[in-house]
């Protein structure tokens, strides 16, 4: 096990009604912003189940924050806490919400020539404003960490940032407000925090079980929790409760303590989104198995781990044994209703060329936290998930 | 899954040569309270390190905290926090000293009539001193929590207390200094560990997934570990480093959110060790299998798990398959050199007597959370492990 240092003081009220209790966690004359997206909340009841919880405080809104939050909209946001004295954000939505209200919180106190540099330049943090957050969508599991992850769009770019100012003081999961969501939404989430966990474990080992059994274990609860929640007929509370708590834990810090991470499927699936628009965890789903077969001997020993305690393949050449773990990945992407093929979504050749020039440009030698993928690397994962 | 609340903002600093850098989370102008226990410190290095880390810092010290920390010795160091006018307490130690360290950081503070209320009448912690750990034994997870049990010599009780104002402000696990530990107490921390996460697992099934898995990966891994610790010629890093973590992870309150707990098994053996002076960990070492005979039938939906996920039993009649995974729990604690039977220890049956008179002095009808096992069935539980 390597060392680690480990803190994370991020409040999680769980489970039914739970956006009742909110107000007992923001200070007493709090001017409030709550930052929404599309306005989905306005559908569901939450948006009135927040306002009833912060009766008698002081709240102003922001609303249309998109997926892949974009730093031209939340620099609007900021203006906005700037000339209403706002004190406190409340993000009140999915991860593309919290991780932009993250980004105001830092960019209202940034004292540089322009707050894209704590993406670009990658500039410390050195205040931010109080948030917290009422989720609405189990995935990113941005309610529990501290980072998140902008795009600009007029140069095409999705950056991260992250500094422990940005931990939320609270964040409400009430898995009945995930009963609304879109299908397509709910198998977003599975995916996204599945490869969460992957990029924290399937690398190299280094003695880490309890790590590693955790993980296998929020794998194995999406497994089974996954298809129930796509093929249901109606929203079931355990189910949806198990995702979002499996969503969280995936990335709340914990995983990656002492352990080898990776990170490398993200960064080569956030330029498909960036060029494309593709959802999140769909480039993922479409890039990950391209990195398993690419790294299948040198990664081997964590591979063959996770074919036979996530999958049960014990049976069977290594090599064999590592293919099989692989197609039953695909096949749970796809059982989601995924499309994980390039061919999918309409990405070319051309795309791939773009990929790989930008990665040279940047001056990248390698993805991925590992250095076992070169950029020319990422040429063959692409080519392989065509 | 049922509702629930988390909160555990305690900072971990985990691996070798952690003790130096506790400096930069003391206030710059603390007056600091190193607390320990009979001095162990002093031969293995720690307190040397400890020194080293602080220098600069205004020091005093106060030791001799007893193994079950005695309310009396405790009281004295009140005592001195206030003539020295300490504002910052550092437990060096194991469960017992932190433990200890937290009673004194909410006792400096009380103002009622004396602070044995907080243990005998639970009352409310409204104030406490800042504390943290560098804990030298991994076995209580008091580094990770804000509760502790606190001893009382003249009337042989055993009472817990606890406040969100008593976490730690870090914790340092460094699995070195654990290596110097006599063979008996790794033996009490492993079997003290797998314990606590019983108490958090093995009552009734809530649909609870990623709980149980993660309750069952800390059990695995200390079934494997735990030998590995006690047979070892010369103790292994990463074999000590998974240990400490196991011990954190058991009782940091991620095991139990959203679970039914039980905790039969801790007040039981508490009053071994109040009558008897027995180690905490032994107790709860004797007591177990008897509450899992006694609720063979009750809990056996969970036995079954346990026996299946745990100990690979699958084949067999149903309560055979809960007698094997008993037998091999009782198996797995000897193998650690623990006496596991009264007899072991010189418990007669008139200690049985005065603890059933004890719980009905108190006017308990049941005993843990579970309301599944009567005073009257501690006797059969007691009986069954003579």
């Amino acid at each position: 096990m390597k060392n680690f240092n480990f803190y994370n003081p991020v409040r999680i009220l769980f489970g039914k009604g739970k956006i009742a209790e909110i107000g007992k966690y923001i200070p007493e004359n709090a001017r409030i912003m709550i930052t929404y997206g599309g306005g989905s909340i306005m559908k569901n009841g939450v948006y009135d189940q927040v306002i009833a919880a912060l009766k008698g405080k002081n709240v102003v809104e922001f609303g249309g924050i998109e997926a892949n939050p974009q730093y031209e909209t939340l620099l609007k946001a900021v203006e906005k806490v700037k000339a209403e004295n706002v004190d406190f954000l409340l993000a009140v939505g999915g991860g593309s919400v919290l991780d932009g209200t993250k980004f105001i919180a830092a960019a209202a106190y940034y004292d540089g020539d322009e707050p894209w540099e704590i993406l670009s330049r990658m500039r410390p943090i050195r205040k931010a404003m109080p948030l917290a957050s009422v989720i609405t969508l189990a995935a990113t599991g941005s309610e529990m960490n501290s980072g998140g992850v902008i795009t600009r769009a007029e140069t095409q770019e999705k950056l991260s940032f992250g500094s422990p100012l940005l931990f939320p003081q609270f964040s409400v999961l009430d898995p009945e407000v995930t009963f609304s969501l879109p299908k397509q939404q709910v198998a977003n989430g599975i995916v996204d925090a599945y490869i969460h966990v992957i990029e924290q474990y399937l690398t190299y080992p280094v003695n880490t079980p309890i790590q590693d059994r955790f993980a296998e274990g929020i794998l194995l609860t999406l497994i089974e929790e996954g298809p129930k929640a796509i093929n249901n007929p109606e929203p079931d509370y355990d189910n949806r409760a198990n995702l979002m708590w499996a969503a969280t834990m995936a990335l709340n810090g914990q995983l990656s303590l002492g352990v080898e991470t990776d990170w490398a499927t993200h960064m080569i699936g956030h330029e498909l989104t960036a060029y494309h628009g593709i959802d999140h965890a769909v480039t993922l789903a479409i890039v990950l198995p391209g990195v398993m077969r690419l790294l299948k001997e040198k990664r081997s020993e964590k591979l063959l781990q996770y074919a036979e305690r996530v999958w049960n393949i014990t049976q069977g050449r290594e090599e064999d044994r590592i293919e099989s773990a692989i197609k039953k990945t695909e096949q749970f992407f796809k059982s989601l209703g995924i499309g994980i093929r390039l061919s999918d979504h309409e990405v070319g050749e051309d795309t791939i060329d773009r990929i790989i020039e930008r990665f040279n440009f940047r001056r990248m030698k390698t993805v991925g936290n590992q250095k076992d993928i070169s950029v020319e690397d990422v040429r063959l994962v692409l080519e392989d998930v065509k």
